[in-house]
């Protein structure tokens, strides 16, 4: 039963890790908390709405989408424009998307009433 | 209505970047699952547990302390051992926990099913 026990608690955190393996670091779930709660965009509407710059959020967009959790659309538009949108994997996050946002808007007003 | 949409958006992505800024990077969470969901530790079981080095471990358990995530307890034991126990603060993540190991385990398993 202890060795049960272990386990579970093995796969539990190394859970944890591998969510954090595909969709870690500073931007990837703020990129896609976007794009899963609002729907398509374009890249300049990212760069807009996130506040990181061009050449990181190129590259964190690539990794995502390499990874089928974004699609990338290139618009036969003047100038050409590229749209972003969460594919049904991404949106298998929006679990851990909601928890994320219901606790840093309580830990902003925990941290603001001090 | 637009603007109010736009607020929303900018609050709920920012409130997401607001959690990782707290138990973001690579440990933290995996740290913060094991103390949540199994209760308290001693130093050498999380390193066995995580896989962390000794070094690594002592920051991020030390960085979790300032932010009133876990609690530190001296045992006066031969040799001396300390314990690390998740706070009422931190269990308040178990939603974000639980949420990322449910995904993270559904993403090993698609990974193994290619």
């Amino acid at each position: 039963m202890v060795k049960h026990a272990k386990t579970e608690c093995d796969d539990a955190h190394f859970a944890v890790q591998d969510t954090l393996y595909v969709v870690g670091g500073k931007w990837k779930m703020m990129i896609l908390s976007i794009l899963v709660r609002f729907g398509t965009k374009r890249f300049g509407e990212l760069v807009k709405l996130t506040g990181i710059s061009a050449r990181i959020l190129s590259k964190e967009l690539n990794e995502l989408e390499q990874n089928k959790l974004i699609s990338r659309k290139v618009c036969n538009t003047k100038p050409i424009t590229v749209e972003y949108s969460a594919t049904a994997y991404s949106k298998s996050l929006g679990d851990v998307i909601n928890a994320m946002i219901k606790w840093g808007r309580n830990h902003k007003k925990k941290i603001r009433e001090k």
